[in-house]
C-alpha cells in the first residue's frame, strides 16, 4: 500500500509535469526516482526541448538516479512516474530494476490527449516480419563473433 | 533487399561491437545510423562503464544521431544494429521512427549468452497487476491537472 512518502514523491512528479507544460518544455510527464522515501532525482520529460525522442521523463529520472548512486542498477529504489510508462520506459525500467514502480495517470489518459503509447505495445507484441518499420536480418554469422568472445571473456563485467 | 551500402553499415556495426568486448567497455552490441548509405552515428553499449543502464548501443546512436540532424526523429535514416532489438529498444526505435532497421543477431542469440531480453518481452504483454515489478496506480486524479493543461494549451511543440 502506498504511504504518505510515496504521496509527496508523486506530488512532486506531478508539479514537475504541470511547471514542464507550462515552461513549454515538453510533455506533460514527470517522473522522480527516491530511496527510502528520499528524492534522489528528478526529471521531466524534453523531447523537443533537447532533440532527444529517448528523453522521456523515465528515461532521465534514471540516468540521473545511477548516476548518483555510481551504479547500473537503482537497487532498492522506488520510481514515481506521472503517467504509466511507455514501452521504452517500462524496457528501461526492468534493466534499471528498481523494487517498486508507482504511476498516476494511465496509459489510456495518455491516448486520450494524443501520445498513442498502445501503437508501440501493439507492434512490440507482433512478430519482426509484421511491423510497421521493416525490420531485416543482415550479416548474423559475423556478428555471432562478438558473442562469442564476449561469452570466451574472462574478466567481463556481467550486467 | 540489402544493398552494399547496408552491408558496409551493419560491417561497421559488428566491427564496434568486436571493439566493445575488446575494450572491456561493455556488452557487445554496437549500433550505426545511416542516411542515404552514409554514417552519421556510431555507439557501443556502454551500461557499465558509464553506470547508465539506458546506455545500450541503439539508444546512444540515435541520440547521437538525433543531436547531429538537431531534431527528435530519424526521418529517413536507417539503424543498423548488430544485434535485434530490447524492448526498450524498440521503443526508442518506435519514437525515432526510422525508415528501417537491420539487425544481425537475433534475440535467441543474445538470450544464448545470457542476455535474457525474452523476459522483458513476456512482462511487457502481461497486465501490470501481474507483473514481477510492482506497478502501483497512485494519484491519478491530480495527474490529470497536466494532462488537461496540455489538451488546452495552444502553443505546445507537438511530438
Amino acid at each position: 500500500m502506498p504511504e504518505n512518502a510515496d504521496s509527496r514523491c508523486m506530488e512532486r512528479a506531478i508539479e514537475l509535469s504541470l511547471e514542464n507544460v507550462r515552461a513549454g518544455r515538453g510533455g506533460p510527464f514527470a517522473a522522480v526516482v527516491a530511496k527510502n522515501g528520499e528524492i534522489i532525482a528528478e526529471a521531466a520529460n524534453c523531447v523537443t526541448a533537447t532533440n532527444d525522442p529517448t528523453a522521456h521523463a523515465e528515461i532521465v529520472a534514471i540516468r540521473e538516479a545511477c548516476h548518483k548512486l555510481g551504479y547500473f542498477e537503482l537497487t532498492g529504489c522506488d520510481l514515481y512516474t506521472s503517467c504509466e510508462p511507455c514501452p521504452m520506459c517500462l524496457g528501461a525500467i526492468y534493466w534499471a530494476r528498481p523494487a517498486r514502480v508507482f504511476y498516476a495517470n494511465t496509459a489510456a489518459d495518455a491516448a486520450a490527449i494524443g501520445f498513442d503509447d498502445a501503437f508501440i505495445y501493439s507492434e512490440i507484441k507482433r512478430p519482426l516480419a509484421d511491423r510497421t518499420i521493416p525490420m531485416i536480418p543482415l550479416l548474423r554469422e559475423k556478428a555471432l563473433a562478438a558473442f562469442r568472445e564476449w561469452q570466451a571473456k574472462t574478466d567481463k563485467a556481467p550486467y
